[in-house]
């Protein structure tokens, strides 16, 4: 088949715990979707399979085949090598450690495959979908299980000296701050990310702090998720309200640093944190940002939520997947 | 006289108490410098005629005539519009609002003026000069009276939407910490410059703290320069070694949100404190910042104390000037 007739771009949003994966045509219309558990406890191998059996799905799904295919992207959770397609580390995926996950892929599909960090992807798909790619400088800030961001200087994605630029959950801005996961503290990760949310709320509750979730999920706060957060303020929980308000706060903070060093025209803040309480959080991170962003610098800079929500990933990665054939 | 006998580029070093400015050839070895102080008190008519006199001081100094100078580059303390060459806010100089420096000097002096913020033209010296332009990406950061930086993104000056990146001094590192000048608190400005130190020291003193200090510069450390903190520690005062010891500890955590960020290949530390106490400060700093850096992602990548110390400035503002002219 000629190249001028593989009209579809397919994005994968490899995850922890799921692979999502989108078929886009060539004007970025989302024509299909799937879904599979990662099974990341099976192994490295099983876990490159399913992300084929996820694409081949995808592809179905829309009554395509693989050869109207003219590239796969996909955003992988860790420190990534863009240029041979490796993925290097990935901390929650157990056993990735120096994968040619590109070569495999390319094995198992005949398609060309690209390969970025999970945040960098999102940043990518937000900058050329939602901001059509008009700002020069834009920075991503997804807000989820952990925090990650991207970075777009000059209208590219910008990767660093090790391709790990971004790593911006990992600044830090509490010294002596709470624990985090990457052995630091007070990282920004540590104070505004889901798992630093719900560990303050669980640690309250077991301390004898009253809240509606408690009602609502029973004492063990059980399957709890971003979602029941907002359901608990806007039923009046003021408990919930201030550790939301707080993590706004650190939110903020973590803004007006990058808006400090790197200036860009937009920030935009992502993730399934800020879906789920977009207007419990964004007044009060927007606020707390320009309070600490240098007097007079913030000219006609915007901090925003995403529209893409948790299609930023398998967007993204479409978006590499046709910057990579072009 | 003929563009190609202009052999020479002047780089000016405008500060809050004095102006330095360096005549370079073309190879840019320094052929001489004058100095004067700003008097920053009379007004910025009266700064600017100060500058065009450190200029042909310059020149003179060198037995040169300005016929033969290709351009002029300068630093200001503060935000610039690079394109207009306006000094958008400076801080340190009273009465300067959108003043057009380029067109003023250009008026007085009659050769091609360039202008870039302080810290953005110091890291511009330290990368074209001491790193020879070769490293793609490059984190300059300044400590002295106030903390600055810039940012070298794919071999060139990065400024940002508002041409204000690089505010590095502004970052926040400790959430509720000491205040910045900047209105804030917890920035590394308020933590690790030598305002903070002299703070801390003078406060402790106050509380009756001893140190070799009081007895080199008498009970109110008068006229106390970061040259006698490093004098203190070499006569075995335990106490200004600790100050410092904690400022580099800070300084450390900075440059690894730094690297956590942007991931350059060099971060290069400059400035009077690290120029005076670089032996005292550097192993600590570089030690922390490598306890703060994503694992995995430092590899290859250098964190050094520049070796232009005080000419950073004024090299860097040459640098601009045949930039500017080329």
């Amino acid at each position: 088949m000629a190249d001028n007739q593989k009209e579809y771009y397919l994005g994968v949003d490899l995850g922890g715990t799921k692979i999502l994966t989108g078929v886009f045509d060539t004007k970025f219309d989302l024509k299909g979707t799937s879904k599979l558990s990662t099974k990341a406890g099976r192994g490295v191998d099983a876990v490159i399979e399913r992300i084929a059996r996820g694409v081949k799905e995808a592809v179905d799904e829309c009554d395509l085949s693989l050869s109207q295919v003219r590239g796969v992207g996909i955003g992988a959770p860790g420190a990534v090598d863009t240029e041979t397609g490796k993925v290097i580390f990935a901390p929650n995926l157990p056993g990735w450690k120096d994968v040619p996950l590109k070569k495999e892929l390319e094995k198992l599909l005949d398609v060309p495959v690209f390969l970025g960090n999970d945040c960098n992807v999102c940043t990518l798909g937000v900058f050329d979908q939602e901001f059509k790619a008009k700002p020069k400088h834009l920075v991503g800030i997804f807000i989820g299980t952990g925090i990650g961001g991207g970075l777009v200087v000059n209208g590219d994605l910008y990767c660093g000296h090790n391709l790990t630029a971004g790593e911006i959950g990992h600044m830090v801005i509490e010294v002596n701050g709470p624990k985090c996961g990457c052995g630091n503290r007070g990282c920004l990760e540590a104070l505004a990310s889901r798992t630093a949310i719900f560990r303050k709320i669980e640690s309250a509750v077991k301390d004898g702090q009253e809240t509606l979730l408690t009602d609502m999920l029973g004492k063990d706060l059980k399957d709890m998720r971003s979602g029941d957060l907002r359901k608990a303020i806007r039923r009046g929980d003021k408990f919930v309200a201030k550790v939301i308000e707080e993590a706004a706060e650190f939110a903020g903070i973590g803004v007006a640093n990058l808006i400090n060093i790197l200036n860009p025209e937009i920030v935009v803040v992502g993730g399934g944190v800020i879906e789920a309480l977009q207007d419990e959080m964004m007044p009060t991170l927007v606020k707390t940002a320009k309070d600490h962003v240098m007097s007079g610098t913030m000219s006609g800079i915007e901090i925003k939520a995403s529209k893409l929500g948790d299609n930023a990933g398998i967007t993204g990665a479409a978006v590499l997947a046709r910057r990579g054939t072009a």
